[in-house]
């Protein structure tokens, strides 16, 4: 099997330096620091196609918002239709009435729904709601927990490059708490009786270069009451798992309620949208808070979000990438274990985030590297997505072609063990 | 002339009201509190028509994207042919190299660009990177200057609302200075020696519900000159003024070069992006920080911006719509004048900010109120905007509706003054 020619992404990679500060930033940077592809010349259903041609199967899905297949022809032919119309004009559009109605309907715990751009800004606004709600300070999240790149969220991250640029006091009030541990929640409320104003949280713990983990059962049951007793604010940040466990919530997949959940990601297939819902008890609340965006009010990007939501209810869309995943991860552990290497899948079926054990850190992504090389698009780092484009097709393929990339691997026993 | 029905409007509103707390949010809420319409059917050019049908010559442009005319065909078909090649993808598209060597090249402060999706997102960016720089915590900002809902800009604003839900340390570091006070700057630098970070202001002064402010002469030569002499980051927040008043920059028309310039609104004709370019001594601070969200890498929204730049200089864009505006305020003052108002107007011509004189403020918004009915759209506590598509039937028959609004408001004697 021919590897792939990335020489035109790296002269491009090359010419954006001189104008953009590292050439690619964010979490898109992944790539600068990887071997493979860099720039995207067309996508379509799961695949993407670099600038030098080469054809990927992509497990990354744009990191999350493509659930339907890149280009799905329902939701941009909502998008146009509302394009022809009109998208940003001095008054609302009256397709943000009718999203916001498709997703109280949809998600068991929304009575009401707030439309921002980023996940990041569901987050912030989430928080800041619980505070005016409450009139306490402190926010309580999970260690290593992501909600954006807001300076309260950054100034708590325990890498340096996440603080940098931020000042002590925007971590002020941000307590934090290991996944899973009921315990150190309540010893924080006793620590901080009456100023706890809420706890956020992934429905489960999705975090980097480290196996994704569950709820225990009766985690959030718990977590739940705990917050119900006490009177903190309890906010679901849903913005990457929304919408792959359970079109209603991910909570209700873990059997639970939030006050709000944050939703980004798949929600519009691409198009730029994200939504704070939540319960009439905090309506009042959400009412006071000033919230506003020159692009908050996009109308395509809600008419491409209504089409999603709906086409995703239509195609029973969490239970069918659940199935692929599920069939994709029994497929790359079999294929691994064939070849000698334990492959670790964890995280829900419809996100993968995979490791391989008993090698080092090292020899798991140049594994990546060269699944990547001959089609396959993992990040190695992240957990993965799978959308409903993923075909039969796409797994076999890929199967053959992680094979490939384990026989170039060579044998396990040749990687120096950490 | 009849007056517009707008029952469908209200309608729409109350069903709004049902699943959006307060129905409409943000900045769009302003609709809420008046007479008049509140949602859009489509738009065109300069002008939108409400659900009712009825038709608007449009002076707010979305609070100042559409600076070409809605629907343009030239942004759209750009943006549409980058959809149909991808927009949400796992890589970048190249047309984000593009885009930045387009405003590195137009821009004459640009030595690179960052892209994000509103000008919050920018302004941001912009502190962090300039507290990464210098190592030091205080931002200094002009009293009442907005730039954007964060926490940061949130905590420190005079009114509650905008406060709700932040905490004081939200705006520790925060400092004010009076609009055009050079000596309040001196003094807060010999207060806060070595601790500030930047000063970040738009070009002019274009604060809410009052008439705006342009800089004194040698006012932005004297701030630039205690910038550089004290070691302080000069962010320019021309999110709103940018590309209207000079298409290298508002501070190109006022003789000073800043580190950093926050772009948004006008910069994709209505698509969402906002943008911070900044000099290459800042190019490793602005590495060093992570900014990114899921909606950062949209492809679409950069061939649109590409190609309203491409436009807004082919078009002499700033000088048209200066022109255009002078003539607006031109007529609109004659107008006034001749039912015996004085009306003043404010600001840069491309964004004028409207007062109707020696009348209680009840009697201004009343007259707004009067001209929005007969489709005039005006907003009367913020400044407006006036696009390349405004034509001069447009201003006629502006000038014949205010002229009509004004004779319904009878005697202005008959106004109570304050």
């Amino acid at each position: 099997m021919q590897t792939y020619d990335t020489s035109e992404s790296i002269s491009l990679f090359n010419r954006a330096r001189e104008v953009i500060p590292g050439g690619i930033y964010g979490h898109y940077a992944a790539s600068n620091k990887r071997a493979g592809p860099r720039y995207f010349s067309r996508a379509e259903g799961a695949h993407f196609w670099d600038v030098d041609g080469n054809d990927y199967i992509d497990y990354m899905c744009a990191y999350g918002p493509n659930i339907l297949g890149y280009n799905n022809q329902v939701v941009d032919g909502a998008a146009q239709a509302q394009y022809r119309l009109g998208n940003t004009v001095s008054l609302v559009a009256p397709i943000t009435i009718e999203l916001a109605e498709v997703l109280v309907d949809m998600v068991t715990a929304a009575d009401w729904a707030l439309f921002g751009k980023n996940g990041g800004d569901s987050t912030g606004l989430a928080v800041r709601i619980a505070r005016a709600e409450t009139g306490r300070r402190k926010v309580v999240k999970v260690t290593d927990g992501y909600h954006g790149v807001a300076p309260w969220m950054m100034a708590t991250m325990d890498f340096e490059s996440a603080r940098t640029g931020t000042v002590p006091e925007d971590g002020a009030h941000i307590l934090q708490v290991p996944w899973n541990d009921t315990d150190a929640f309540e010893q924080l409320i006793g620590e901080h009786k009456d100023d706890i104003a809420c706890f956020i949280s992934s429905p489960y713990d999705h975090p980097t270069m480290r196996d994704n983990e569950l709820p225990d059962d009766g985690y959030w049951r718990k977590m739940e009451k705990l917050c119900r007793d006490n009177g903190i604010v309890l906010i679901v940040d849903d913005v990457r798992a929304g919408f792959r466990i359970n079109l209603a919530g991910s909570n209700v997949a873990y059997g639970f309620t939030p006050d709000l959940i944050c939703f980004g990601k798949a929600i519009a297939n691409g198009y730029p949208l994200s939504a704070l819902v939540g319960t009439d008890a905090l309506r009042e609340a959400a009412t006071k808070v000033f919230y506003t965006g020159t692009q908050f009010f996009n109308a395509a990007p809600m008419a491409a979000a209504k089409a999603t939501l709906l086409e995703l209810q239509r195609a029973n869309a969490a239970t069918k990438i659940t199935e692929t995943g599920a069939a994709l991860n029994e497929g790359l552990v079999r294929v691994a274990s064939q070849q000698g290497y334990e492959l670790i899948a964890s995280g829900v079926p419809a996100m993968p985030f995979y490791r391989l054990a008993n090698v080092p850190t090292a020899a798991h992504f140049a594994w990546v590297d060269e699944c990547v090389k001959r089609g396959v698009y993992f990040l190695g780092y992240h957990n993965h997505f799978v959308s409903t484009a993923h075909t039969q097709a796409d797994l076999g393929r890929t199967f053959e072609i992680v094979n490939d990339a384990f026989i170039a691997m060579g044998d396990p026993g040749s990687h120096q063990t950490a």
